[in-house]
């Protein structure tokens, strides 16, 4: 039963404002309670390896050996598939993109020289998605094609099309637990992703495992491993797969992680030549010591769940109450990672100005659209870091804002 | 006293080939009794900043604010000038290159943009230099001009002369106790490349401060502060100033700046935000905590040099004592730094490989020239990772060597 009639949402918006409480919705950190978990982290000092190596001094470039072991099976992959490297992952995503830009990689020629001959290289972009892959494609002057989101990932037909152009270099996935839908693409469009043909030889898939293990249900999505579906499928160097602790242990000082076939990490090595001389393998040995395994990493993370799978409730639970059925708003339910997709077509703006009157602050309305969300319609809501008791407060403000909006 | 006579080398070169020990002078890595001196920064459990931040979580992009204070001191620039980072400044120094070479940065227009006005862009590169900075533009497709060194830093009037030319985009200087010949440049030298007109108005020097504090005396040689004398001589954003703790505590486990203009530092921020969401604080926290002032810096680097010194020592002394006043070789004796420079003109290779028939690894020959080493005459020796009771043994082979390559 909706508590929000038409008559009364003026009164409860100036009663709301009045109070005069400061909320805060944007940011996908993890709660400090989170970060307590891994305190243990913070009190291992040891420096030398399982295997005797000395962690304080320069060593191997592709990273600690049981730090590729142990992140190799929690992406799934061959330990020799996978480089162990700094804090995050966001930062190799950027490599690879400048690298992609710069260099002929295997199969395909460098973005830069596709633009000499006058060819706008663009990479395809699930909408809404995560800001900061967009930043790096304006940031270096790679365009950006949007492709809708469903249920079950990115509109695969639109894919399939968009594909046929040599122009489409490569494209940005987060195919579990989707920031910001929350979405995991089902089985079939994985395999739509890995079979499909390309007019680009050189074309590549940004596969975003931010979420690998990030569930809000006891057991995990399975999403099917994507290096050996794509070798399976004869595009062995399609894939480059990235992964982080970020949410896992501390955000900026996790671990990132970079998996892809053995030819492309061996392009991909000689630009890591030229930037280190080798990762900070004293904060990867003391993950391996306190993460020890994939096992070590899932009971972490249900432990994160227990922490998290209230506030997600919260979300659901004040929505359905007060805006359930009434058609003014849609909203995703998501099955793990860090945010809900709220839907509000042409009052997003209205929304995100209203609730920030009532002191809820939320991501700008659209941020979450390379170009623009035509539809005025997408507000992500990111419920991690604010303490639980706050999130009910802060959801019954974003209705409220929205049924004020819709002229309530 | 010369102990090897032109009869007795060969006899020694079958003795010690004998012996079968396995030296190694490659690498500019610190020895474990060095990364002992910084053990109780592993202790270091806080994660909470003085300032009251939890370092745990996602922080300022520019870095934790006691760090940028206490590693701008270092620096000798305003906190506010410096950008505290991962690791390493090779990172640093690849980043802002890839910036230049795909961004217009102050100034001046991208090297992507004169490239595709058939402009050829390149860097001075004093001779010999540090190879992976020579790997950066190998690795990228811009060209090197070498520039000969001098006992006073690179030949200025050949320096005057190259940038002339608006292809000259640039310069890699490390100014402070050189890699690899341990030179600090005169404050003439530092005054006249802060000081000279440019023909390409983006023209940036690369300074690379890798040895700021890293004296072999009890105190350190004085190099002027760049970024203030070049804001004084009218080209405030001519400089990039690197440094890092890579041998001040953890080689790969410490952290990287960059300092620079407020205009360069507006600029860099923007690729910055395409890469990261901010960098390990908990790692910057350690060190603020650990290495506490600038004078806790210059304390611990007195510490390193009781270690290092002796090394330093016993290769003048061993190169004196078995070839001085021979004319078969010259070297330099580092006031700092991490790097011997011996020159053996038309010898250098065979050098190498006698040295390694007895044992003794040795960079290769020319390894520090971005072309190659013409006159066949530079060896980079390294003997800081070495145990201090190896570094004689390893020098008289390398002597052995020099004699045995002289015909002797």
């Amino acid at each position: 039963m909706n508590t929000l009639t038409h008559s009364s949402v003026e009164e409860r918006f100036e009663a709301l404002k009045r109070e005069g409480l400061k909320l805060n919705l944007t940011r996908g950190k993890p709660s400090a309670e989170q970060l307590e978990l891994s305190w243990p982290l913070l009190r291992i000092r040891d420096y030398r390896s399982p295997s005797g190596d000395d962690c304080r001094n320069y060593g191997p470039i592709e990273g600690l050996s049981e730090a590729r072991e142990l992140f190799g099976g929690y992406l799934g992959v061959p330990a020799k598939n996978v480089f162990v490297q700094g804090p995050e992952s966001l930062r190799l995503m950027h490599d690879v993109f400048l690298q992609m830009y710069k260099r002929d990689a295997p199969g395909g020629i460098s973005w830069e020289r596709m633009k000499s001959n006058v060819r706008q290289p663009y990479m395809l972009c699930p909408v809404p998605g995560y800001d900061r892959h967009h930043t790096i494609c304006r940031t270096y002057g790679i365009g950006m094609r949007p492709v809708p989101m469903t249920a079950t990932g990115p509109d695969m037909d639109v894919v399939e099309d968009a594909v046929r152009d040599p122009c489409a270099v490569a494209m940005w996935c987060v195919p579990k637990y989707d920031n910001p839908t929350g979405i995991t693409y089902s089985h079939e469009t994985v395999e739509r992703l890995a079979r499909m043909e390309t007019a680009n030889p050189g074309f590549r898939l940004f596969w975003d495992l931010a979420y690998q293990e990030h569930t809000l249900e006891e057991k995990a999505v399975e999403l099917p491993e994507m290096l050996s579906l794509c070798a399976h499928l004869g595009h062995l160097d399609r894939p480059f797969i990235f992964g982080s602790t970020s949410k896992v242990t501390f955000a900026s000082s996790g671990v990132a992680m970079l998996a892809s076939s053995d030819e492309n990490l061996a392009w991909f090595r000689t630009s890591l030549f030229a930037q280190t001389i080798g990762p900070d393998r004293l904060n990867q040995l003391r993950h391996v010591l306190f993460l020890q395994s994939v096992n070590g990493i899932r009971s972490l993370m249900q432990r994160h769940r227990a922490i998290l799978k209230p506030k997600f409730d919260e979300v659901d639970e004040i929505l359905t109450r007060e805006l359930g059925g009434r058609g003014l708003a849609s909203w995703t339910k998501p099955r793990g990672g860090y945010f809900v997709s709220l839907y509000v077509p042409g009052r997003a703006s209205e929304v995100v100005r209203l609730a920030g009157e009532m002191g809820v602050e939320l991501t700008p309305a659209g941020a979450a659209y390379p170009i623009r969300d035509e539809a005025d319609a997408h507000i992500r809501l990111a419920p991690t870091f604010a303490p639980t008791p706050t999130v009910g407060p802060a959801l019954e403000r974003v209705a409220v804002a929205i049924v004020k909006a819709s002229g309530g």
